[in-house]
Parts: structure tokens; sequence; C-alpha cells
């Protein structure tokens, strides 16, 4: 049976984690940290002498930027790269850019942790008019205003990553093509649900690290037969 | 009438430019120097207020480098890049790593000046088994071996970057797109004198400086009608 390596990487620290403040799509540079965490995934990706023929990432800086680390640490800058909204961090709707511990004093750690880690309770979203709506951004502009969330839960971040892992990633690896993908927290863990088949209920509880590339070995259906991460 | 803007930028200092040595497909590192080139490139960009829809660049490292610093600090790393072997460096035979010093005190100044300056002269070509050939690297093992040169003058150059021009690069900016290029000496070049209409003795005169975005204003026809360099 050939087994295909498909390798996933979570974006180091941004300067909105170091301040505490929610991200979602709001887009912010890697730290200083951040881009050491991505620096050094790319040495293990070379030491394990993991080659890639296609990446793909989001539309969001501190991710691409984690990418063009990696590719550059392991030599293969001149892999294609693909960006797509579908798999951006989840859209944290209103609360984008409040400090998570005042939001926690104002509305009780209880609904914080709701919007945190519940799989299918909705952040308050965006009004209409918020200057913050995605629409108001350059980068989104070509879209359906109707694909523009103004706030996500993983649920209907799971809904906008799939279609993009069945349509364009999934064909790659059948094809027999080797891929990197450099993401969030939130659209990795909907993709890894989708592919381990985890519950609603346990995903919650699933942390993917920053930095550290988690390798997966998929069967021809692409089923995970083995996973690892490459933490040394 | 509608003028569309085509930006075209010439890598920063290489290792190797640094050192004196033929380069050509060779991938070496932009040097420090080539670095801060590339960052202040992408911040007369922002500066200028240009906004770019698409991106191309080379399969070299150097090249691919330089857009990435631009895309960064022009606050535009969502853009996206596609990169293609079409818009490599001129294939510098089997002089790619020798020394330019060297090279002319061996073969004599005028021979060396003539490889380097000849519009259809040849250089040395690369032996068939020669471990430099590119068809041992994986970057190039999708292509067929025909498309894979021993050694480029400037004439064999337009002839593979040109079909890349009006096959991918022209139809985006047909469609309205803005476009930045970021590539090689004899590839933006070879580029500049199908644009510009300039004549083979001509052309070897033309020097593009590295690291300064190089602006084209487009008829509908993409004929030039007015180029200005942003060097403040």
């Amino acid at each position: 049976m050939r087994k295909m390596k498909l390798v996933l990487i979570r974006h180091g620290q941004s300067e909105w984690n170091k301040l505490n403040l929610f991200t979602g799509w709001h887009d912010v540079d890697l730290s200083e940290e951040g881009v050491v965490e991505a620096m050094t995934a790319g040495k293990r990706i070379k030491e394990a002498g993991l080659e890639f023929d296609v990446a793909f990432t989001s539309v969001l800086t501190r991710a691409i930027k984690t990418l063009n680390y990696v590719l550059e640490e392991s030599d293969q800058m001149w892999v294609p790269v693909h960006k797509s909204w579908r798999l951006n961090e989840r859209h944290y709707g209103a609360l984008q850019g409040l400090n998570k511990q005042e939001t926690a004093e104002k509305y009780g750690a209880d609904q914080v942790q709701k919007w945190r880690r519940s799989y299918d309770t909705l952040p308050p979203l965006l009004e209409e008019n918020d200057e913050r709506q995605a629409k108001n951004d350059r980068r989104y502009q070509l879209l359906d205003t109707h694909a523009i969330p103004s706030g996500e839960n993983l649920k209907v971040t799971l809904e906008r990553v799939i279609p993009y892992w069945m349509d364009t990633i999934a064909p790659e690896i059948k094809a027999g093509r080797r891929v990197v993908i450099a993401a969030h927290g939130n659209s990795l863990r909907a993709l890894v649900k989708f592919l381990e088949g985890i519950s609603d209920d346990e995903i919650m509880e699933l942390e993917i690290p920053t930095g550290v590339p988690l390798v997966y070995e998929l069967n021809d259906d692409l089923k995970p037969v083995n996973k690892y991460y490459l933490d040394k």
C-alpha cells in the first residue's frame, strides 16, 4: 500500500497572541518568537528530509510568513504556494481586537469559555456596518459577499474548510503530490476533525501546538494510518 | 484610454554577485545587502500606493525572496504568486560557478565580454553529464527535458520568457489585474526588449538596476506609453 504524507503546520506566535487579544480574520504579523518557531519548523522538516510538491496556506500574513520560513529553511522556496481564505482562522466576530481577560470580566468566564470552546456557539457577530467587516478588505473583494462571515464557530469554519480540502487539496494528494498546509488553530482543527472523524465534543479538547509540523500518513482513501509531530 | 501599470523588479544582490561568480540557474541566496534592497523596494511601492492583484517570479530563491519582501513591506502578502522557470535568469552554461575575473584571465577579456554582452553568442555549454545540469534539480523534474537549457544567450532567454508573457502574464493585465514581476537581469531585459521593441544591439547596453521597481504604463495593446523608476 502506498502511504502519502501530509504535513500540517499551525503558525507561530502572533503579535496579538502575545497581547492576549481575539484575532480571527484580523491580519496581524508574527511576533519575533513566532518567526523563530516558523524557522525551527523549517529546520525540522529539512532534517526529516520531508519534500513537498505543493503548499497551501490562508490569506493571512501570519500563516503565509510561517510557510515562507518553512520553505526557506528547508531549501524549497520554489514549491508552488496556493493561498485561500478557506484556510483562514475562525472568524471571531465582534470579539476581534478585544482582550480575552477583559472580555471574561465583562461577559463572565463561562460565556467566554463557551464562545471559545463550544463547537456550535457563534460569537457575537460583527454589525453590517462595522469597519472590521472583511468586505472592506481588498483581499476579499472578488468573493461573493455571502461567503464572507461576520463571525464563525468551529462548525461553520469546518463547513468552509472542507470544500477546499475536497476540491483542491485532496486531488493533489491523490495525484501523488506531497502537500504541506500552513494555517491556523481552528482551520487545522476543522481539517483534523474531518480526517480523523473526531466527535463534536472531543475536537474542542484537541490543541495543535504552534510551529510544530504534524505529519499524517494517509492510505489511498486519505484516511490517517499514522500521525506524529516533528517536535525534536 | 485606460492605462495599466506593470511593475518589474530585478532581485537585489546575491551571495554570488558579491563573490563575482557567474550565477545563471544556480540557486543562491540574497546577500544581506540584497535583503535590504528588496525591503527598500517594498517600502517605495507602499509609499507610491501601488497595489497588485497577482505576482510572478522565477523558481530561483533570490527572486522569490525579493518578491516576498516586496509584498511584505507593502502589506500585500496575500497576493497570489506564480513561480515559473521561464522567468529564471539566463542559464550561464559551463561558466556557472566560475569567477568572472579568473574567467577573463583564462579566456581573454574580449571573449568573456562577448559571452556577457553579445545577444546571440552562447556561453560554453554544460556537458550532458555535468552535475550542474538542471535536470538533476527536483524543481525541474516535471519539465520536458528538451526545455532545460545547457547554456543560454539573451536570444534564447527571450524565446522562453515571451511565451510565458503572452500566455500567462499578458492576459492577466488585459483582464485589468495589476501585475508585479520579480525576476533577473536577463529575463527582465528580454521582456523589456520585447515590450519596447529594442534592437538586438541596443538591448545589451540596457542595464536594469537591482532592487529598484521599474513601472511601465501600458496602453490597451500593452505597448508602453510611459516608464519610470521608483528610485526615491
